[in-house]
């Protein structure tokens, strides 16, 4: 797994980008950041594991939520510095609104839309917690 | 358009990362960046025109390859941070390799494989420059 780690092209900050995708229908679902030690994680699980900037530690998707991601294949691209990975999404909810996918915004004539639907409340993901 | 670049978060480089999909068959093709003329440029030609980092110049995917990328839609993440640019993509290649798409190349076992064919010789793609 280190050959695998090092050979791989990694940010000044030890991150590297993660593309998250629906491996069946193949829907872009998030993008994500991990650092070494979340990929080792999200290989050794078989479920994603990344890094969250914001809150400086491991982030075991799905760890509040439950809407963890199985890993059915892992990919990287030709520069060897955006992760590829192609997930089972349990729950069918990838993003903390509550939608499919965080990429629910569409740019339509000259603004932005957002366009799909929420599935859950994110009250009832999360829990009234503030 | 300035109120729907205003409202991005661009990285202190005044970047936005991109990732660019097949608009039929859902593939994801690569991971660029923008800066906020390249997205304009985008928006205004009807096809992928990115910023090159390592460049440090706009580039219009396809200026020496023909491998252009017809915008079919734009979308953005619920951080309003990272682009999705689904296209149809002009020769049906899309990585500088000659492959269709850039992630070509799978986590199999303990070690990355390259696993997609090259379409076509680079060489053939961009002539004997060197």
């Amino acid at each position: 797994m280190n050959d695998a780690l090092d050979s791989l092209r990694w940010t000044e900050d030890g991150l590297i980008p993660v593309i998250a995708q629906d491996a069946e229908s193949g829907e872009v679902l998030m993008f994500a950041w991990m650092n070494r030690e979340a990929l080792a994680e999200t290989v050794a699980r078989g479920e994603a594991v990344y890094y969250s900037r914001s809150r400086g530690r491991l982030w075991p998707k799905g760890e509040s939520s439950g809407h963890v991601q199985k890993v059915r294949e892992l990919r990287v691209d030709c520069d060897r510095d955006v992760l590829l990975l192609k997930v089972e999404q349990i729950g069918g909810i990838a993003c903390h609104t509550g939608r499919r996918s965080c990429f629910y915004t569409r740019f339509e004539g000259d603004a932005w839309h957002d366009v799909d639907p929420v599935l859950k409340d994110p009250k009832d993901i999360y829990g009234e917690t503030s």
